[in-house]
């Protein structure tokens, strides 16, 4: 980790990295993630360091892992909730940076419903600034571990069919994902009801299609999104239970894909609704590497970082 | 500490048990009590090892005890509160047990509403797992820190006459103190209204009366429950008034229980309903012994669980 | 820090304190400053001790302070929110002290709506209790991180004009700040709407004015204060408008202030209410410095006390 091609003071989006430094963070990764599996999963690399986790939306899987990662690496954590936030009520977002940046904290984690509030909060403090989801926005860390674990398997991009499949609407990894793996050269394929699908995805530079079936064919990986019960995506269809019949992953519709096909989900699943639950727990099923990707990357954003910070401070 | 008879994964409950193995609990909790006296409170025992509490049910008395345990122990601890989980929403608990799993903790502390969602749990992880209580099923380190403290006063439990009075069908705590008294080879007698008292408590093993009197009278150990006016013990008698009058521990009521008893409850305490101000401050309450034997059980099954786990992994 | 005036257990209220018990936590706070500036911002001093922030009222600029305070030190925290809290559900608060003590704490951290209850608290448990603010009553370590920052700037108390401005009735730190300015010989007038000024403020030796104009001549510190419109301040005026119209502090009204005025406010901010924004972030405001001189007077506070609890215990 010595040549380090890192040079951010902080993680704000894919759309702002290069493919050299999304497999420098893809490396540092996989050098952290071998701490997990031993016994003392725990190194001192940020001990003294003190890490801010400032969720403004619920969260509790992104959070744990940002916090399982921070404990691994020895940081301190303060975890702010926004509901149980006086810090942040009847103050401007501008004063709630400030005052974080006063109490001079290392790094902040944060977690907002509105795109741009991370970009923001890290032009006014000094701290290093991991964006944990912004709205529909950009999801970096995300992003990042869906290509370590489609690395992990498939050993490149170039050329991989990638296709994501559901509530492409709603989603707050589409965007991300779709940015990571077209700067790494996969060709990234859209599916989902029209009802949920954003008018400009061909934008993007990927091919859209409304049947699952045309999405599954020859794909290498086939990213499933949960269906954003709760923001909505109820209204885009008759039930659950039409949705599965039109736009669940089954055994059946598997068939089609690669034979080495790998099938994502960053979760929380409804199984029975976007995907099978013999699908999710199936051989093709790659779910929980994700996850314990997850505390991977973000051990290896909050090192990169940290280690900007201490080159500057 | 060394010719453990320890092997176990996790502690689901008392019935598990060998009158061997909660003995050697006990001897291991009381190594650790001193670590509680001293001003440096903190061993490296569990240093580098992630414990999660995983509370779906609000208990800050449990969990704090649990936490501190964790503490001095120096294991790292990350909290998840159901209410605020997303992990846990619109997931099933396989999913939410697989994802733990896949962030690697080494020991998780568990409080759920259904009784056996801790052994569904322990089975589909690696992690080792405690039962923090599951709903009125079993609450294993609050029997085991009850022992605790009668054998600290009693130095012995075969023959020792153990009263338990008052809301038994509401409690948390009753059935795995039977099992443990049981086993150990004390004389439980239970005592409460017939509206707060399961049909089958007999089949326990345990004598049943149906007045305060007849159960103290030449008691070791009498053990107050808490009257759970938020579950719904609140319709089974007319006033609370009308129960300190019938189940009420008083002095006077007292007497007739042996010159050296002691008084135990699990707390919170509703003084004035199940128990006299002066009787629960007065020279027999154990009570706040009971709080502290807590930290140093958890600290103990903390350890002894990861030992196990660490001769596994 | 060997030749300590400090012999208290407990930091109640600015009422109990010395001339010279203030300035030795200033300079103890002062020592702490530069802990926070390097770039491993922790010392081992607390290292095993047990800090407990029960927290009755939401407060998270006041907890995350001490929370940070308390990590710098390397204490072990363990957080009680209020509302999440089966502790102190249905037991009394002298139940919940002696449960807390009974867990062996070395500090506990305590913010309650009701004036006095830090006082309890601190009668009935061995560990060092602070005081995060009891109602409208005390916040003596917000009195003494102003103290601070005035230090800092001014190098003296003496005959300094210090005014507060703005909701005295509604105030959480008016009392503590009005006692520690008198005692260290500052001279303090307080202005604020009729509607919003207790009718026994003379009494503290205080010049009591009603317009913002007359408390801003000549005076060396301006501190304004937070329009409680969550506590019903919202009444005592037509509109928040019409409040910063008569109140609020603008460069205007400055000018009638010392040419070295310093700008304070204990947060979090209205802007446009009792101060406007350009002043707020203007050269004379040290808000911002008040904040980061939080930490190092919890800092301070919490070492202190513990020295304390050391040699006792």
């Amino acid at each position: 980790m010595t040549d380090s091609p890192w040079t951010r003071k902080d993680l704000l989006g894919i759309a702002d990295l290069s493919a050299e430094e999304i497999e420098h963070v893809l490396d540092t990764a996989e050098s952290f993630r071998e701490v997990s599996d031993r016994p003392i999963k725990k190194v001192p690399t940020l001990r003294g360091r003190t890490v801010v986790n400032l969720f403004f939306e619920a969260s509790t899987r992104t959070r744990s892992s940002f916090e399982i990662a921070e404990k691994r690496l020895s940081a301190d954590s303060i975890n702010f909730a926004a509901k149980s936030s006086g810090l942040l009520k009847g103050e401007s977002l501008v004063d709630t940076a400030l005052n974080l940046q006063a109490m001079a904290p290392d790094l902040i984690v944060i977690r907002h419903g509105h795109p741009g509030v991370p970009h923001m909060l890290a032009r006014r403090v000094e701290a290093g600034v991991i964006n944990a989801g912004d709205g529909a926005h950009e999801h970096p860390t995300q992003a990042l571990l869906d290509a370590l674990t489609i690395r992990q398997h498939k050993k490149r991009f170039e050329g991989l069919k990638v296709s994501i499949v559901g509530d492409i609407e709603h989603s707050r990894v589409v965007r991300s994902n779709v940015l990571l793996l077209g700067k790494l050269g996969a060709e990234v394929t859209v599916a989902g009801p029209r009802t949920l699908m954003p008018v400009d995805m061909e934008s993007y530079g990927v091919r859209v299609v409304h049947s699952i079936e045309e999405a599954v064919r020859g794909a290498d990986v086939v990213m499933m999104l949960r269906v954003q019960l709760e923001r909505g995506a109820r209204m885009a269809f008759p039930s659950t239970r039409e949705y599965f019949r039109l736009f669940g992953l089954t055994r059946e519709r598997l068939k089609a894909a690669k034979r080495d096909v790998i099938i994502m989900h960053p979760g929380p699943m409804n199984r029975g609704v976007e995907i099978a639950s013999d699908v999710a727990e199936g051989r093709y099923s790659v779910i929980l590497e994700q996850v314990a990707n997850g505390v991977a990357i973000r051990m290896a954003v909050l090192y990169l970082l940290s280690g900007v910070h201490q080159e500057i401070g």
